[in-house]
């Protein structure tokens, strides 16, 4: 273990995943790793680690010049970017799980990387426990990856597989993700999909070197299925998962999307239940890959986040091979989906927008719609912004 | 992409994997990676690449200063020994798939690796094209693993798929797995369990740092089952898979063995069919992840390999991290498991070496017993060399 380093860590946020870390660390030496100040947002509060150890100001951990990795685990995606920053200025290394700050300012964050040459390590961004980006960043960068295909939001998957298993509505299921820890503070971010979407865009940066804001990618949440699509589902022998997809349709074009999905039984995203996360990661050489693990929950965060910590002690960096190869991935619309959308009578649905229609039936409480569309039409169809629609695509 | 390096390759073996990698070679450029010479055993079949960069003689590869990096695929295990240690020698880098060779000498090749401080990854080894020594090497570094269960044999997983699902017989399963590549040119290394077995003892120097031979290790293969035993497994919803196992008992203590076991469907390992692999790694904080892919053939062998020469380029080397830590783990053989046998009447059962018999029954074609026994005893068993006895553990 020659060129070891001893870090010396500054945390921000002790929430579940901040206080597993400390405690961790506490209970392994072996890392070379110990919190010298953690900043939090509520002084009064009661914590399970000394008092000495605790700040309200951050820039006593930021300008501390002992202090040479930033372990940053707040929800607050503005205050974790300003926090970065200055980390980045100050030439610390940083550890970070905030996919939303990542995916939001992941262009400039790795600008101000190159310069400073500094690590910023994200596993615990996508995935949780599962070693998503370590694995395209490092293993799967001479292969030609034809395509991602992930459930990534934890919290999602856990309701879903609620609504399926235990016929609970919405609602209740919702409650018992947030009670669980699985969910955002703001569970919008988890239901309408944005999440997942953040992810996608990190996704998309290691596996094709696209770096693209979330906002570019179609995204849907699972906050406008109706029950009767569950019903559809069951009849068909499928699942309803919220998918994340991204596939390479030739010649460096790539479509990426998250929506609804429904997903067959022989695919190995059918048997991904609860809380957990698998992602299918297709290439042209290793056919199809698998990784499968706890994507949401205070141990698997933890245990991402210890794996760069650990890394950091040889520093560890992300290379982004891909976005140095000479021939450039971008995003691409043109790519034509099969879709199954379920409506009430009086919503108004553009019928041109569809390249075909394969299946229409109405029944008296609803009314349902099987037909391809483009990727391009989807991300313009401003009739889909009617909340009483619900989109589903299949998973080819 | 800074301090890459351009790697000039001295190929050992023009097999399947080895054409495979001449041709993925070939089409990326960007790889800096061309292929110098191969050597080949037989200079008068025909090739599929140009004649002068094959040569018969190993020196010319070993000896030439140009060549930086040693990729060796050749099944003889004794040949394979020779080049790498004399590559060494020669501060050649080494990427190597030969898992029989490196599981048998892997004390003295790390040894010699050290002093010379050369790269020597094998990936490749071990399950194809799933990234598993890259993930315990690397990933979990840090996390105490509390158990690896992996299917890492994809000629028996064929086999045994192919006799649960098609009802082939033995002989014709391992028929049809050879025609299609994925059975050693010597089968008795994969229907006896020594492939696993060789798979089994890697895994443990990177997954616990313990160095072992793998006649260290109990392990049976699928040989000896009988057909009758199927019959069992289906009327109890199991399937029969051959599972090498590594789990931690308490106290820096491993217990790891390679047996035939039955898996219920809730495991992972239940949905691995036909030449799939897959990996169940459990740890502390990440509590159970998942990893699959295709375990043999042609194309996942050398996405390992040429994922191996990709990080060549940076001057990636294992670290055997676990193998300093100064907390020790070593093997233990007190364990108790579950196993059910099924034997012939004349069959001579030791019956004193049993903890516990929980069920016996027999019938005019055969008889059967559930039983507890410590892998000490099992270790031990001379009696259990009768080839007619069939012996499955159950997987917990």
């Amino acid at each position: 273990m020659s060129n070891q380093q001893q870090l010396t860590i500054g945390l921000f946020g002790f929430g579940v995943v901040g206080e597993g870390i400390y405690q961790v660390l506490q209970q392994t030496p072996s890392l070379n790793a110990s919190i010298k100040t953690i900043c939090i947002k509520h002084a009064d509060k009661e914590r399970n680690a000394p008092t000495a150890l605790f700040t309200t100001d951050e820039n006593s951990i930021l300008d501390d010049p002992e202090i040479n990795v930033i372990v940053e685990l707040i929800d607050d995606a503005d205050a974790a970017y300003r926090i970065v920053k200055k980390a980045f200025a100050n030439k610390k290394a940083i550890v970070s799980a905030n996919k939303k700050m990542i995916a939001e300012h992941l262009e400039e964050l790795l600008k101000i990387q190159k310069e400073h040459a500094i690590s910023f390590l994200y596993e615990a961004a996508v995935c949780g426990s599962i070693p998503v980006i370590r694995n395209l960043e490092e293993y799967y960068d001479n292969d030609l990856l034809s395509s991602f295909s992930g459930i990534v939001n934890g919290s999602t998957n856990y309701i879903l597989t609620k609504m399926s298993e235990d016929k609970l509505d919405f609602a209740t299921a919702l409650k018992q993700a947030q009670d669980l820890g699985f969910a955002e503070s703001n569970p919008a971010l988890d239901i309408e999909g944005i999440d997942a979407v953040n992810k996608l865009s990190i996704v998309l940066k290691h596996a094709y070197g696209i770096t693209c804001l979330p906002s570019e990618l179609i995204h849907r949440g699972i906050n406008r299925l109706h029950p009767i699509d569950s019903i559809y589902a069951g009849e068909k022998g499928l699942q309803i998962k919220l998918v994340a997809n991204a596939k390479h349709t030739g010649e460096q074009q790539i479509a990426a999307y998250v929506l609804p999905a429904f997903v067959n039984k022989d695919s190995q995203l059918y048997h991904v239940r609860n809380e957990f996360n698998g992602t299918i990661i297709g290439s042209k050489l290793a056919d199809e890959q698998f990784l499968y693990g706890k994507g949401a929950g205070r141990f698997p965060t933890s245990s991402a986040v210890l794996s760069d910590i650990a890394a950091l002690r040889y520093g560890y960096k992300y290379e982004y091979k891909k976005s140095d190869n000479p021939l450039k991935y971008t995003l691409s619309y043109s790519k034509e989906i099969k879709v199954y959308l379920s409506f009430n009578a009086h919503c108004d649905i553009n019928r041109d927008d569809f390249t075909s229609i394969e299946e229409s039936y109405s029944n008296h409480k609803r009314h349902f719609l099987i037909a391809y569309i483009s990727l391009d039409k989807l991300n313009k169809a401003t009739w889909l912004n009617n909340q009483s629609i619900s989109l589903i695509v299949f998973n080819e």
